[in-house]
């Protein structure tokens, strides 16, 4: 798998083209082969920052399809240490069953939470999850002449007939998505269209894109309108939003679990109404005072861990973290976890899914390429990822109430 | 690089008691060498996934290093390739010259866009970048009795002297970090304290939970209060949270660049006028309708790439993301644009820096390691991550621009 | 329309026993006529509080009325000055000509503010304006057993046939209103149902608390579960929220008009370009800095005033001033400003609507009680408030731009 | 008090004019007497609109001093409804003893249900409340070259002196009012500098805009900046919004009292483990569900009521009721329960305090005008109103938590 980064003369000559700023970066693409232009922008980027690389020759992807789908003006990879939790049981509607979860991260001490709560969940008798909703959106803006016509937009894509005759367009530019509905948002002559579609198991950005685009050449024609831009952000793609929260964007799922108040002593080293009280206090009220969109302890942690794992777009983490945990007494003493995501952007096909030790990940989890029926494997692991969380809120939460009031009880003798 | 999976009878006994449970994936590390329990893992991951790994086992990370500060329960690398773009010019205080970006992503086209972004930087003179904070906080809870006893130690915190005594102190936990300040806020009987601290070159979560640890026996010991949790989510770590786009969380940093209308024209392929459209009606106009934190095209992707690239901590892209883009026209006609970053966490030493293929970036931008003065190589980053993420919105922004009202203006004939 | 506070020998001894505790404030009012209890409940706060009232006790209300419709243990009235601004010209698709603002305030300067953007939209060929949605919503919240349960209940709510049978039922409990829809919402094992209803022309928060009272009955019988509360928040009334901004609550609504450059210099005593400035400097980058939900200057101002003119809830001032306001050049210099107000809350018959002062105002205003068909009068009502909203914007942020752009003008000699 | 609206033939003449729009509403003011005038726009607004006023005309104030200093163009007055609610004991330290509470609304039932919040809080031992800060803030923008030029600025302004020099500039404006500190919110090129400000017994908006715009000249001779508006929405006025739910504008206040349980069973027809359930999946969750800014039952309500009554600026309800409710059971088994106003703006002198039915309001709770020492009426007045928001909250959320599961727990036999 390693490289070496001598070049030959005609390599030596390309690169000092590339210096003397001759040729671009991006044309090497085309002048060479793709592994020579990888090597040759090393070399130049070597040069101008006067370092000197040691690790980031070392791979082992296929370079001619990483540079076709995956990156541009390549010139090595970045390796994360990838640890394993688990395993965990879920009982979704998708994934049923014992699953062992990636994990790639950096940060020490994740894995060993995730695995915690992992335990304690499949001590539990396991995590039941359920998805309540599933669509990628994508509203373009339009600038209308005033509110008069702004009306006459949010009426005219809501009569009927119209919503078919998207659906039938949107259909001819994508196998396996499906329109599902448009809603018009105005603010004075600006108005938004929140398209949304079922993308099976694509995350679906694209796919909603090309449709997307394709729905507004109809609309040019039909009503006259021309989008301002093709995505206005009340999608809203990464970034924090209500409109998400509320409405839900990717999956929107929730995973719960009762865990037995003996099992909390044990495993946790606390009780149950201590981690009530944390999650009361901090991940309720705490971030209530903040004026939080996200109401748990880590949940971004667990998601962006699991996103670089399984080559899922790492910029979804946003969304996909702005989740609510709770905690509550059950009438038998024992501990109620749940969480909520409600915006989990996530796909088994595309994006990062193909590069091989993203595929051994989703292969790890069942849940590679498209599902039997569509869209049934990124259902499974948006199931699997949301037990993840609930593994993550658990063991965290746990920490904190042990390890503080713990300690106050030691020395205080209570 | 490579490894091989075939195991020896000893390793394979191993694995059988890892199978049948006798043997945690935990314990094994201490069992034999960190490479065989890698190996063991994976094998009994694969049985249990009746899948067959191919990819995460090759890598070139230092085992020993990565099993101690970064990952638990090891059963290989996952890969992300790497691409760069610029050069592009950095004027900040302490970023000056031109850099080439390191950008670890699965999403084809985010490198060419934030690469073109550069071109129209450098072409522009080049970024400037200001920071205008720089604190890392943890906020524990405290439950006290009722809103008297709140107010009592709400003014307690702030008597003269305690905070000289809180900063000796939380000294006494680190060689670099410096306790800067802390502000009680009260929600009826429940208080957090924020504490603020100078990090240096470290993100310094680690720092300043450690210090604030040491802080909270010292209240409990002086005032009597004990928290309820050690973070109490008015921190905020890693959920998108007002008081962080307010107040500040890791650096807050801004930067800007005025764009010749004739660049626009040349490069983006459309005009400032369409730009500043754009920007207004989707950035602007379009989050606010949505109810975002985020008032920005794309932020996301760029801090994501580089974060993963440089050895930050994934999860940090949530807050690391909240960023507000502007474009307005100059006097001249020229395009202004500029972003700011009000809470981004980022270190140069700690966490995943120390991993080779994370070094090399670092390197790349010359920015390893501790810096002199201490806390200069992180500040010398942000600033490049705010100029990348400048680069990244001007090219998204105007492709957006450019592709569609340019059809409509060459269809429309207007 | 004044009393005497001189009590016969019956009326002081009742006083006697209120002040002993004897006789609460609210069995007064079955133990005498309606004035004589507002009497000795006056004389006995006035001893209580050791002052003595002066004003309150002087008013023209119908007491009988007002007692059994509006208000508990009434001691006498409160005078709010009543200024009027415009006349203001509406072109709506319910209010159409030329209307006097009734405005109700202790503010001063306010009247003055509104009635000179009044001025200069009737100049401007009046004020366009549109009502994009219209309903009152509410929505119990219901903890079911676990998310499996939670999701039976969302897929329930949304059977066919299910939306039907609660419409009938909703209708056996309303003469005017119309059970529209109803939407789950999900959090771990709560449930949140929005419910939406066409109120018509009255408010609405007391027929849709009504209805959805039954309708939990229907609810129980069919599904089995009962309500927490009849109101999650999920609704939501009074406070304000992401959910009503972008769902709406009340009347969605939106006013424009177009003011010509010469007039903004001759009236504003600016030019456009200025006003463009203030605007998106302070009620969008200002409004997003600070974490807010309206984006606007003052409409909180006019929506008070108003409302307590015309017999609203004032505590609807919360939603009702979510406004967003924007200001732009049009393709020929002149200023384009608008502004929406997505959650209106507001109701031509019931509340404060038939108190003698408030039908002046509607009936000023042509919308007091039901109109023809049901419905138009508040819509009509809602129109002209938007308008109002408008003047009171174009006037503040004139005044903001003229103030001191223009100082700044004259001494620097730009 | 009453008029009569018959006219004299000068007054026709006038009232003519006025029609024939030859003398405007304004221009009445100079030409006739205060009452004259008033009567002649009120003919004129009755022409215009086709009615006959009834009531407005019917009122007791001072026209000379209203007209002067609270109205413009003044046609009459609206009476709203005043009922007294109480009394409650308020353990405060500024109020302490037993108040009636004010209440102006139209909306029956509400002085009701405060009247029972005041009983149950009365029986419970009485209220605590605490004010944790006292400001009012203005906060003008400006614009900057870039960002450079924006660091030089808020460097500039927390440069040692300028502070002092700025506080001794502000009071020279201020007979009361005390600069306390100014803090910098930078967005690119453009700079928020948010001045906060003690303003004793006045609420203080027009105290703390004319002192900032002494202070935008003190910065312009000294730095050079020119505001592009006094007011940048980074105060933020009437605008619902973190940054005043975050650090405090107005009074930060927090009230509680713990209920013994057989209280709770007796007066509130439940019992604490019900209201605590129903604060927490309402007032909590729900709110949050929400993406709200207030987590309370209707905390609006009773601010509406007691502004309306005490001379407040009625627009202040939007920030005076984020308020967050919290309810907990004790480890007695009673109930605790808080409100935190985290922005209430109030004043005692100023407004609407100086009309006569408002006065008399002032008077009930002893905070008429200007306190001993200065600041202490209105920081009684803000105690007294947090009391009176948790009489509501713990009315109605009891109310919510009785009707529903006491019917559930009647008809299942729980």
């Amino acid at each position: 798998m390693t490289f070496t980064d001598e070049l030959n003369s005609d390599e030596k000559e390309l690169l000092d083209k590339v210096i003397r700023g001759e040729v671009s970066f991006h044309r090497l693409d085309s002048m060479t082969d793709k592994e020579t232009a990888i090597k040759i922008r090393r070399n130049a980027v070597e040069a101008a920052s006067e370092t000197s690389f040691e690790h980031i020759q070392d791979h082992s992807l296929n370079v001619e399809e990483v540079t076709k789908r995956n990156i541009e003006n390549m010139i090595g990879v970045v390796q994360i240490p990838l640890g394993v939790a688990g395993p965990v049981n879920v009982k979704g509607e998708f994934a049923e069953g014992s699953y062992y979860l990636p994990l790639a991260t950096t940060e020490g001490a994740l894995v060993a939470s995730v695995n915690r709560g992992c335990s304690v969940i499949r001590k539990s008798d396991g995590a039941s999850v359920r998805i309540f909703q599933d669509q990628m959106t994508r509203a373009p803006v339009f600038k209308l002449d005033d509110v008069v016509k702004a009306k006459e937009f949010a009426e005219w894509i809501k009569q009927p007939g119209i919503l078919e005759q998207m659906k039938e367009k949107a259909s001819e530019t994508t196998r396996f998505g499906e329109l599902i509905d448009v809603e018009p948002y105005v603010t004075g002559n600006t108005v938004y269209l929140r398209f949304s579609y079922d993308t099976k198991d694509a995350m679906g950005m694209n796919m909603v894109t090309i449709a997307t685009d394709t729905l507004t050449t109809l609309i040019e024609d039909e009503f006259g309108a021309i989008p301002v831009s093709l995505s206005g952000n009340m999608c809203i793609d990464k970034k924090p939003a209500a409109v998400n929260t509320i409405l839900g964007r990717g999956k929107t799922v929730a995973a719960d679990v009762i865990i037995p108040a003996e099992l909390v002593k044990d495993r946790l080293k606390c009780d149950p109404d201590t981690m009530v009280e944390v999650n009361y206090r901090k991940n309720l009220l705490g971030s209530a005072r903040a004026g939080s969109l996200g109401y748990n302890a880590h949940a971004a942690n667990i998601i962006a861990a699991m996103f670089i794992a399984c080559g899922q777009d790492a910029a979804h983490v946003v969304e996909g973290s702005t989740a609510i945990t709770t905690m509550e007494i059950t009438k038998y003493g024992d501990l109620y976890c749940s969480v909520t995501l409600p915006a989990l952007p996530v796909g088994t096909v595309g994006g990062g899914t193909g590069l091989g030790p993203q595929t051994d990940c989703l292969n790890m989890l069942g849940v590679k390429g498209s599902g039997n029926p569509p869209g049934s494997n990124s259902k499974k692991f948006a199931e699997i990822v949301a037990t993840a969380v609930l593994a993550g809120e658990i063991s965290l939460v746990g920490a904190q109430a042990a390890g503080h009031l713990a300690r106050a009880h030691a020395e205080l003798g209570r």
